[in-house]
């Protein structure tokens, strides 16, 4: 399945902030960025890269699948752990290079255990070596639930 | 200013996701992905993009400074516009490689006269050409408000 059957070529930036035609503009190494926020409470659950297979399956499916730069694979999030995305809504940014999915999270968005990948705070204001702070707890033992890896 | 007198390099994956430090994990291009979030409502607001000057300046600053790829420059959001983002809060997620500001968004973020550059709806489980749905109104005239270019 070729990116060029799956979606058109994105046009000019009128077309693409103004169009109402989906034309992602994949970047260099054929990717869209992806931030998935809890459908409910409007949480940042991850970021993640989806390539044009995974952004048509996702949209043909209601399930989020993405793209993993790091394994070079097309994989559905939860088809290791069960901690899959139902799409509620996604949406698409005015440059159509970035997608946004409201998602319905089964189980935790993070492989570290966590509901959120963003468990860390960084402080503002301060001067020299920046020390983070840590806000959510872990809500499974990754070791129990990744047999393989995600 | 050099990269690495900003912030020390990225250490092995136990390091990154249960370490205190920050130590980012920058692309190829020497970039993170940041998303903005309104620090009140939780929606999502834009995805761009920060390389180690961006980041350093908004951890210092508590104001949005962003990296253009189109343009090859650092920029303060709201420089042109005056549509700043003062930092609420910074995350940093899991693999250091994406940071999430919710921020206090003067006047609209998208440089197309919304509020959210996720204005546009991806209708799920259709098959075909996707026609998008508009979700949100303009707020202001990009064309008064920009005379340059943000």
């Amino acid at each position: 399945m070729s990116d060029k059957a799956l979606f058109a070529p994105p046009g000019a930036a009128a077309d693409l902030e103004e169009g109402s035609a989906l034309t992602p503009k994949f970047d260099a190494d054929g990717l869209v960025t992806c931030v998935a926020t809890d459908a409910r409470s409007g949480e940042v659950l991850m970021v993640a890269h989806m390539n044009a297979e995974a952004l048509a399956k996702t949209i043909a499916t209601g399930q989020a699948w993405y793209y993993s730069r790091s394994r070079a694979t097309l994989w559905r999030k939860g088809e290791t752990s069960g901690h899959s995305q139902r799409i509620v809504e996604m949406r698409i940014d005015c440059d159509q290079d970035a997608v946004l999915i409201k998602v319905e999270q089964t189980g935790g968005a993070c492989h570290t255990g966590r509901r959120s990948c963003f468990y860390r705070a960084v402080p503002i204001g301060k001067a020299g070596a920046v020390t983070l702070e840590f806000r959510d707890e872990r809500m499974f033992d990754p070791k129990v639930v990744y047999r393989g890896q995600e």
